[in-house]
C-alpha cells in the first residue's frame, strides 16, 4: 500500500492530495439528532447566542460552497504516541451540516497505528475501509467482544455510545472513512479521558478501578500528561 | 482515472475487487430514526411478524460477522440507460444497522453518467467522492439550486427530502460513497417515479404538471416502461 | 358546487368570505419535529438570531390572538397555469405553531386544476376533501402508485416525503384541508424545482433525466421561468 | 346553520352525507412519534404480537384503499349530556396512518354542545372551525387562560397536553375537524376521568381536591357513573 | 416516621437539613426532549432570546458547580390547603439540566396530604419514596383507575400527560423523589387550572362539564381565587 | 451515617428493609427513546418475537401492579473487589417502564467503595444522593474532568454518554439514587470492559492504549477475568 501511495498514480487519488498535517484531535462521534426545520441552517459559528447545536447565517448569505468540505481531502499527520490521526468533518469544520444530523471523519493510521478505545456519546458510527486493512472491535456493555478484520472497501458499524476500538493490522497505511447520525460528533477516548484529563482523576480513582499500584497509575498518567 | 482503475496498482484498491453486476435499483435514502433501546437489535429480516423497523435476531445467534457488510465492496453495473449503478448498504442488505440509524451507498457512475434528480423521503445524505469528479446539485424548496463541483476527496451534504442528483463531469468513471442518517434508506427517482409507476400516473396529471402535449408523456414514458 | 358556492347559503360558509387573492406560493409540507421544551414558544419571525425553527416571543406579550389564525378563511387565487392555490397555515403565517409540531394548509383547485406532483420533504400529509371531489395519488419509493378519488368528507393520508399530486376530478370547485407533523411546513414541487429553479439545472443533467432532446427540455423551461 | 344543514344544498356538502350515529367516545389526541423507518407500514389490528404502535400488514396486501378513510364523513349522534360527539380518525379507525405521526377527528356540538376539558397525553392539535362558532379555550401550566371565539374557517392550536375546552357559542350546529401530530390520539376528559373511573377514585382524594363536601362528590359521580 | 424526622439521627438525613420554606408552585413534568447536540449547554436563564429550552452559558464561564444542585435537600413548606409541598429541580431551578432530557422534584405531603390530580402535558414520571406510605393512582384515557400503596424503597411510573394523584395514607409525613424525562417540567393541576385560572374559565363551561348547579362552581372557584 | 444504619429508627426506613444480596451486574443506562404510542405498553419480556425494546402485554392483562416496583428497596451486596451493588429498575427488572422512556437504579457504595468509570451508551443520568457522600466526576470529550462531593439530599447530573465514577468519601456506607432517560438503562464499566470481556480485547490493542508492557496488562487482565 504504501508503494500505492508513491506510485505514479498516486497524484490521482485523494488521499495524499497533501501531506497537510492535521492537528490530533480525538473527536470523532454523534446521534440522533432533533430533526431539521428548515430546508437548512448553516451553522453561524461566531454567534454571541449559544444554543443546543448552532444559530444560522442568514439565509441571504448562504450559497452553494456552504454545502461542500474540503477537510476530508487531506491525510492527517500520524506522528504521535499513536501513530493516528483523526480528522473530523462535523459542524465545526463543516458548517453546512447544521441541523441535518450527520457528520463524517476520516481517520489515518501508520503501520502498527491505533485509534484507542473510545465512544462516541450520542451517536452511531458506520465506517468504510478504503485503504488497507484494519482491526474494528466493540465491546456490549455485557462485555462482548465484537471484533472484524475489516479490508479496503468493506464496512463496519459501531452501536451508538458503546466503547470500541481501530488497528491497523496492515503492512502499510490505512485509511478508514466514517460516518455519524449526529452533525456535532465528538469522540471520548479511554486512555486521555482516564489519565490526561485537566484536573486529573485522583489516583484513589484509578488504583481502586484497575486494582493497581499507585505507581501505575503515576506511570501511566505521565505519559498522558498535557 | 480508468488508467487507475485498470493498472498494476488497482488489485489493492477496493473499488474493483470484483466487476460483480449490480441490479440497477434506485433506492438509497434516510431519516433521523427513532432511538435504539438495546445495544444492537441485528434485523431478523424473514419474521413473520413486521413491524416499524424490522424485530431482531435472538441475541444467541448474534456474533461479530453482524456487524461487518461486503456489498460496498463490489462496483456496480452502469450498463443502463443512466449510465450508473447504486449499491446500497442499507438495513435490507446489511441487517445489523437495524435500530441504529445510519447506512450507507455507493454511487457508480460511467463518463456522462447520472444519478438522476432524486429525494430519500426520510433522511439527509452526506457524500464523499472516491474517484473522479462530479456535478452534485440539489433545489431548496424554494427553487433554488446549490451545486458544485466535486473532486476525489471531497464532501457534500445534500438537506433530508430535497431533489438533488449527480453528473459525472469528469473522463473516467466516478465513484462516490453516502451515509444517510436513517437504517432504511431508499430514494424517490424523479423520472421513474413520474414515468414509470405501476400503475402509470394518468396523462392528464404529467401534461398539467409539465405543460406539455399527451404525446410528449407518451414518449417518455415509453423510456420508463417497466 | 358551483352553485352552492353562489347560494343563499354560502354567507354561513367560511370558503368564500372573501375572494381574497393569495400568492401562489407552492409550500405545504412536514416531519416530526423536536419536542416542545415548554407549554408554548410564539414564533419571534423578526428576530436578529435565526436557528433550527425560531426563537420565541417574550411570555409577557404572549395573549389569546397569538393561538388563533385567520388565513385559511381566505380562498386562494386559481388564476395561474395549474389553475390551483396553496395557502399555508405554517409557522410563518401562524406563529403560535412554533415548536408544536404542527401545521396546516388549504388547497384550492379550480374546475381542471392540478396541484401538480411534489413532495413535502420533513412531514405526513392527512388531509380532508372540504368540497368536490379529487385524484390524490402517490408513488412509493418502489415505483408503485396508489391512488383514490377523494370525495367531500373524505380523508387521505400522504407518506412522509413521497411525490404526490392532487388533480380536481369535480364539475366545480375543490378544496381540501391537509394537516402536515412539522410547523415548518414547505412543498418542493417537480415541475418548478427542475425546470424554474434559479440558476437553471443544465440541460444536460434533464435530458439525461427524461431521456430527450434538448427542444423539449427548453421548450418545458421556458413555461416555468421566473 | 340546521338551515343550512336541511337545505337543498346540503346533499353536496358531505357533513350530513349520513346522519349515522356515532358513540360517543372522548378520545381525539396525539404527540410526536417515533420516525416511521419505510414508506409506510399499514397497521395489522389483530396481530397476536402488541408493540409500541401496530405491527404492519404484509407490504403484498396494501393497496389504494389503505390510504383512505370514510369516518370523518358521518355526523355524530349528539343526543347525550354534553351535546356533542367526537369522531376519531387515528390509527385504529383508519390503519394506513400507522408509524405516520398524524392523525384527525371531528368534534360535532349541538346548540349548546360541549367537549369538555380534556388533555391528549401525547400530542398537539390543531383545528379548523367548518361550521358555526365555538368557543376554544386552554389553561398553561401556569394556570392562564388563553381562548378565542373562532368562527368558521379560522384555525386554532392546543398546545401538547394541556386542558383545553370547546363550547358550541351559536345558534346551530358547530363542527370542527382538528389534526394531531400523533397516529394514536386519545382524550382524558376531566369529569369522566375524575368522577366516571373504573375503579373510582377515592371519595377523600375529590373532597381534598376540589375542597367540597363528599356530598357533593357523590352527586357528581352520579352523574358519571358508568 | 414523624418520630424519625425528629430524633436524634435525623440531622444526618437530608430531608430536613433545613426546614426553608419552599413557595407552593405546582409545576413538576416533562417528556421526551430533543437530543443534546453537545456535551452540555448550561442553561443561560437571563439570555435576551427565548428559543425552544434556554441558551447556553459561553463553555468558558462553565464548571464543575454547574452539575450539582442543593434545591432537593431542602424540605418544603406543606402549610396550605392540600397540606403538600412540590420543590422542582427542572432546568430553571438546576440549569445543568438544559438540552439534556431529565429532571427531578420532591413532593412533600403532610399527614393527610394530597398532591391533587394533575398531569405532566410533555414527560413520564417514575419516583421512588423516601419516607412514609403514599396512595398513587392515574387514569388513563380509558377511564380505568390505577393505584397502589406505595412505601418507602418502592418505586411507581406514571405514563406521559395522564391524571394522577399522590396521597399521602401513613400517619406521619411522607417524601418522595420523583424523575421525569424533560428538563423543564410543569405541572398542570387539575383544580388551580379549572377553578383558578385568570381570567377564570365561563361558569358555563364549568357547569355543563361537572354537571352542577353554578351555584357550585362559584363556591369551589372561590377556594381556588389567587 | 452508620449510626443511622444501625439505630432503632432504621427498620422504619426502605435501605435495609432486608439485607438482600443483589447480584453485582454493572448495568445502569439510558436515552431519549422513542415515544410512547399508547397510554402504556407493559413489556412482555417473553415474548418469541424480539424488537426495538419489548412488545406488550396484552391490556386485558395489565393491573395496577405493572406500575410498582420493589426491587429498589433491597440493599445491594457489596462485598466484591469494587465494595459496590448496582440495583437496576429498568425495563427488564419493572416492566410497566417499557415505551416510557425513564428508569432508575441505586448504587450501595460501602466505606471506600467505588462505581468505576463507565458510561451510559444512551441516556443522561440525574441522581440525589439518600446516604453518605460521595464524589461524582465526569470527564468531557474535551478531557476536562467535572467533580463534586455531593452530600445526602443533594442532585448531581451526568450528560449523556460521557464516562464518569461515583466514589464512596464519607466514614460509612453510601447510597444514591439515580434516574435515566431511557427505559433499557445499561452501563458499560470501563475496567471490565477493557479488561474482562469475552473474548478478551488483544495485548496489542492494550499495551498501546494504555502505553504500558504487556505485563502490567497481563496483571489487570488477571483480575478482571471471569
Amino acid at each position: 500500500m504504501a508503494t500505492l501511495l508513491n506510485n505514479a498514480s498516486a497524484p490521482y487519488f485523494f488521499l495524499i492530495l497533501s501531506l497537510t498535517t492535521i492537528i490530533l484531535s480525538f473527536s470523532p462521534s454523534h446521534s440522533s439528532d432533533p430533526d431539521p426545520l428548515q430546508d437548512f441552517c448553516v451553522a453561524d459559528l461566531n454567534s454571541a447566542i449559544l444554543v443546543n447545536g448552532f444559530p444560522c447565517k442568514p439565509a441571504s448569505k448562504v450559497n452553494s460552497k456552504d454545502f461542500i468540505s474540503y477537510v476530508l481531502a487531506k491525510e492527517g499527520n500520524t506522528s504521535n504516541v499513536f501513530k493516528s490521526a483523526i480528522t473530523n468533518a462535523n459542524v465545526q469544520a463543516f458548517p453546512g451540516l447544521n441541523t441535518l444530523g450527520i457528520s463524517m471523519n476520516r481517520v489515518d493510521l501508520a503501520p502498527g497505528g491505533i485509534f484507542p478505545p473510545h465512544s462516541h456519546p450520542r451517536s452511531t458510527e458506520a465506517g468504510v475501509v478504503i485503504i488497507g486493512e484494519v482491526l474494528v472491535g466493540f465491546v456490549s456493555s455485557s462485555n462482548v467482544l465484537y471484533s472484524n478484520v475489516v479490508k479496503a472497501g468493506d464496512m463496519f458499524v459501531i452501536p451508538r455510545g458503546l466503547v470500541h476500538f481501530i488497528l491497523n493490522k496492515g503492512h502499510g497505511k490505512a485509511l478508514t472513512i466514517s460516518a455519524f447520525n449526529s452533525q456535532g460528533q465528538v469522540s471520548s477516548v479511554v486512555p486521555n479521558i482516564l489519565f490526561g484529563s485537566k484536573p486529573t482523576i485522583p489516583n484513589e480513582v484509578l488504583t481502586k478501578t484497575f486494582q493497581v499500584s499507585e505507581s501505575v497509575i503515576k506511570s501511566i498518567k505521565s505519559k498522558f500528561a498535557s
